[in-house]
């Protein structure tokens, strides 16, 4: 009588490579890319996934592989899988493709995640201007737990979720993408003035052949070269889903999708153990390989029904999102609080990115004090259960950005206190994280006032 | 044996102008303005204080007192108030002034507040392009709960907070403060790209001698006018803390302030007994009277301590915050995501504000199918406890903010579903929420794509 | 156009003694006693309180008056309160009266209260015969926090509640009441074991003209004898409410009670600023004075329609409550246990006040390891947001009784470590707790294995 | 340098019977039933396990099975698993054992689950006297939810834990079990008022033969007699920790187990993937087989150091447990109170078992007017995640008992309300419970004044 177990659609063999899989993954959007398996509405389905780099990032002590990591090759994604309905008729453009996370988790046997910064001439990151260096640090789980053994003293319980999932675009929202990323790549330096405040380069990731995996589309033809041209990348959250990266996307939510191609054809990758709000390092979650168990709906018309454009077509619309009663619950919270002024003291008008990389600056110099390095913490803030909030976005100029940090994860006390901080060695901290040298010639941001 | 009840060193009486107060308001941030009370540390004491237009809007059905209220005059703020330690000793420069709400609420015989739109052409707000009319809705509180003859069929627990609390700042802070908005006001509009998308004008307020309060120091001489033409105003938060509006600063949460001048001087006002993350429509808390009952301790050297200076004076520090146990608690939340494309289309660079503006205008549209007025839900989502996250800022060239609504606010399921919106007339709505005219002559801000 | 503030219909001056109250008071259950007040559906008000000795206990550091307090004149209760409708009809029996707790806390000018250990022989409690001293701990409150001069090195939100709310008896539930009780008071300690194990005494209360207050009904006529031998005492909970002690019933929580007269009549009064599940020294939550706002609505034939009667009559029925979100959040607990074995070693069937009595027995043994002494600890378990839960009643012979313990309370790390408790003094701890002598003859009850 | 994989030291073959697996199993508690693996502290690994009737109960729509279960063969325990510390120093009696539960859930393709009533004549239950006959419901699992075909309208996300798990006692703690519970069974129904109103019998389970397994003691032969004869039965939770059926026990949660033999010799058993507090029904979780990862710590001479005797010898001691930050979040409650009136109107002296046994009838009749059959309610109280207080225990003659349920796992609202309840067919509810016949001649007990 029971509903059997739910079906493996998609397997991951962790010993082979990305590309030597059973059935194909893909790095890139594009209407065109086949579906690889097909699920009707209702069914509970297992989909496992390689990490967001395919194994590339190592459980060891060397930061050397973060540092010349190939970023034209990720993500890999699991899929595309198309949705009929009980009745055989799959969904169609102008749908709503419900997807609800029944379960989730790492692969067995390969209970262990990384978190990195990347160096600043290959992926850079939220505080690339300030830590140009590639880092990384491994974390291991314990059941729900994460600990590191290069960032000691935390432990916190994960709030897992996939970074990635979203439907297959179709060709006009496809040529919308292209359209305004490059438009942005071409004049972003000049008229963009976030760019001299914000430093990841490149301002966009345009298609391109090198690295591309087209899932079933194999072989090098015409046909695959057209594609490999046309297809986005997967960096950026889009009216697709996407990228997104929110990190409370755990068991029990539901991820409204619009509905593009004939059969949604959703893809879906990039398993985070665990993030903070804003996955400030970039390789900022714990990444990991993993499974989800997924149940779908088809709300049909729901596009229209539901979604809004906010934008010249109706095809500019954002997914919405449902999350459920089972996250981890933390009492108390320490806020650091970021305003839109810049490090050079120069004002900016309501901007939220730099109040927020502010309040996070804030947040890492502080923590430091309590024996950590500070790309320690950068780490730990990308991937801990912290929360980004915009706090006030109407009080020109100053946008106020906060970061709530759960003062549980420690092992120590880190308010603020009328006693002084204890001097002396009082805990044994471990400062041999994996780094390497960074060799580019961009100046370093510094704080001339902040502690060393 | 007791402690003795919280001294009132503030007293509010609600019948008199905010001038005519007993101890004098002020609303300006200035080393000079004279402390109007002392308290030592660990002693319990209680601030009154008028809501933030000190009366300008009332409780009645026309939004006329909205679209022309004097923003000149704003924030009537209580103190400053002089802290001294046991011994008598004042918080002196480099201190951390912790400052602990113990309590706090609406003042007795006033429980009720307000939320508006101000018109466009005075004072504006996150969504002004959009929603141009000065508008406003009524809150009536029946205990820790809210509702709104308004903006029927909502009700929830406020997380009642200061939206301002402050230390006075140094003559080198104020003047740092003045120089660089000044900067950004006089060359803003040609250099600062995000104006063309959040359009809330001025892009800030410098000193001015009209409507200006200074607290003792009172009549129109010399002096005055000099303090008056140095002394900034209170709409953005900055380095001293101020109009922070982090809503979850409620009962049992500590401010850790620093201290610029002797006795450290602070200032606290503009009360809300509810805000959504960002306070979008700007006028956008709950806002009303109320009281607090804090207790402060002096943390000696916390400046250097504790906090971090992010710029090129010492002086670029941000306060920190530590919030406690006791908060409304929701298990479910409805999610709307934002990317940083703008209403045209066009592709913004991380851009946080705009990702963000975009998934308010998101909910907006799709609350607007359940019976109400997208200006209802504009200014719902300004006051409930709605949460605006940065969830991912690193995902170039797309910034990913999201805005969570607890859907237990609501007297219906507002979540999608396969079955159909119900048609016809199902719930008694009132559209009779008191609202002008916009009669400047700016675009409003349409999306061809979006339900009417 | 706002609803006017909460009106005032039982007032109290803490100057006074509790029968010298403007509005007499009463510490009886008779259907005689009249309204001192009438409220109408819909509106808000507002009753003051004494606290449950009505000022008998003081703010001092000796427990005398917990020893020779007077418990024949306790509970004073506010009210009793009439309720009628919008068009002035009043509740009638068979009614369900909706009452929701808006706002409640201190008598301000008196934010204190007291929490104590009865001595055996006036008034007892849960482990008076471990505990047959009397012992009195006083409390402060900060805001929404208290702490103890007495028990240092805890502080915790409240859950503020009223102990008492309750409607008045009809003269056949009163009847009923009388009887069992009296059956009970007269063959308990023959046939009723758990007497052997749970000492407390006397084994019910039945009516007395010592101490009685009757409100309006005054002078010592013959109608008042008439009444006071038939009015129920207030201690335990009943059918109409009453004691029930539900420590959760905060603000935003609903008490649905069946109405026996006309008009409802209820009364309240024995607030608690915090209480452990079970109350366990009797007088064992923090007991104060105080003020509820409250909100009344009628469901009309309400008993017959949502109310059952589990027992021989249609009035053997049980109020409801609705509970809101509005609780402190605590993420950690320490859980003891206890099976229904007695400290004799004695097997008992599947009782569950002995199993909680274990439980509570076990938790103060264990936490006396950290610097208090027992007395402490009991009362620290009597009026802390600890939960007592009936984990297991089914497995015969043993039930298994929990006690939860949030360790955020504790200025200390509590759990078992495999590392020693620490040794030698290490924390300043106050053993100079009020305590007086017992007097009484009976044995106390040892633990012969345990510490001390 | 990840740590491995847990290693997996009891595995179930679900094709197989309990009495078939590799590694057998046990269902007695004694100190010579010999360990079937060994685990080092600190390392992580899974053991597997049957439900507790080891597959007697099917996924059917017949109660049969459950009418004429064997229970002399319940409850299979995995086990037992001997610790050693990472020198090979086995736990030690005086020790304290610590297993944390890192994860768990059900085993992968066996995701469903079933509650049951009992017969009457075998087996019984809280509530045996109002529902004697067997009755079942299928619960499937999606995820962290579960639903049942058999209770439309309900879905929880599940707090899964085993309900069992225990050190092996000495032989010295085993005579003391025999001891008391074989006095409570010879005179118990003399002595034990209780008896009269809590009805499950018999009032213990004595050892005995029949249907007994010991593990690696295989074969009649007279030791495995002599044993038999010896081996405490696992109904009830014990000083061993046992069958505690504590519903918080999920992931993160620790416990503190006393060693009583060499190696401390755990067993673990029972899963369920959810229950109310009191497991009312008896078999009253949703029970399945499932899979535990733990990890083990030994406090050294940590009896000595943490628990206490209460009781005659050192023995007498009972667990500790921790509960971690990972639980479903509910915002509000409906709370049912009962008080220890028993339904014939006798009045009980605080005896709380009783109040929790009028709660539980009171909530069952509550609900029944939903839409459900009373044993549909009195299945899902018993599996779903609502909470049993001990609200008050010192207000005497009555305890008060409250059954908190969490609103939103209904999806109708359940609250009270002042329009009637609606009429008419509202909701198509499944009235089809496999259910069988009470064949036995005990009188049930009636509510004369309920609902039907």
């Amino acid at each position: 009588m029971a509903p059997p177990t739910p079906k493996l659609i998609v397997s991951i063999d962790l010993k082979k490579k990305p590309s030597e899989q059973v059935l194909p993954l893909h790095n890139r959007w594009h209407p065109e890319i086949p579906p690889v398996a097909e699920v009707k509405t209702g069914e509970m389905f297992r989909v496992e996934m390689v990490d967001w780099t395919g194994g590339a990032i190592k459980d060891d002590n060397s930061a050397t592989d973060v540092k010349y990591v190939d970023l034209s090759t990720v993500h890999y994604l699991s899929g595309p899988i198309r949705v009929v309905d009980k009745e055989g008729t799959p969904a169609k453009p102008g749908d709503l493709l419900a997807v609800e996370i029944c379960n989730l988790g790492p692969l067995p046997g390969d209970e262990w995640g990384f978190t990195a910064i990347f160096d600043r001439e290959n992926g850079g990151g939220f505080l690339t201007d300030h830590f140009p260096c590639a880092t990384k640090a491994i974390w291991y789980f314990e059941g729900i737990y994460a600990y590191s053994p290069h960032i000691p003293g935390v432990r916190f319980p994960g709030l897992t979720h996939p970074g990635i999932i979203g439907t297959a675009p179709s060709a006009e929202l496809l040529d919308i993408w292209n359209k305004r990323e490059r438009e942005l790549e071409e004049t972003g330096h000049q008229s963009m003035k976030l760019c001299e405040v914000l430093h990841t380069r490149p301002l966009a990731n345009l298609p391109s052949t090198k690295g591309c995996h087209l899932g079933k589309i194999q072989g090098k033809t015409a046909e695959w070269e057209r594609i490999a041209n046309e297809a986005a990348r997967t960096i950026p959250g889009r009216e697709n889903g996407g990228n997104c990266d929110i990190k409370n996307l755990s068991r029990g939510s539901k991820i409204y999708l619009p509905v593009f191609v004939e059969g949604a054809n959703f893809s879906t990758g990039d398993m985070h153990f665990s993030q903070g709000d804003g996955e400030v390092s970039f390789c900022g979650a714990i990444e990991m390989s993993g499974f989800l168990e997924l149940r779908c709906e088809i709300i049909r018309g729901g596009m229209k029904e539901y979604l809004t454009p906010m934008g010249p077509t109706p095809l500019h619309v954002n997914p919405i999102f449902e999350i459920g009663p089972v996250e981890p619950r933390f009492s108390e919270w320490l806020v650091f609080e970021g305003i839109s002024v810049d490090e050079s003291g120069r004002q900016h008008y309501l901007d939220a990115s730099i109040a927020y990389k502010r309040a996070v600056l804030n947040a890492i110099d502080y923590l430091s004090r309590f024996g950590y390095t500070k790309e320690q913490v950068y780490l730990l803030l990308s991937c801990c259960p912290c929360e980004g909030r915009i706090s006030g976005i109407v009080d020109a100029p100053n946008a106020v950005a906060t970061l709530a940090i759960p003062t549980a994860i420690f092992d120590q006390d880190i308010r603020p206190k009328a006693s002084k901080l204890p001097v002396g060695p009082r805990l044994v901290r471990n400062p041999n994280i994996p780094q390497c040298t960074y060799d580019g010639n961009l100046p370093t941001t510094k704080n001339p006032c902040a502690s060393s």
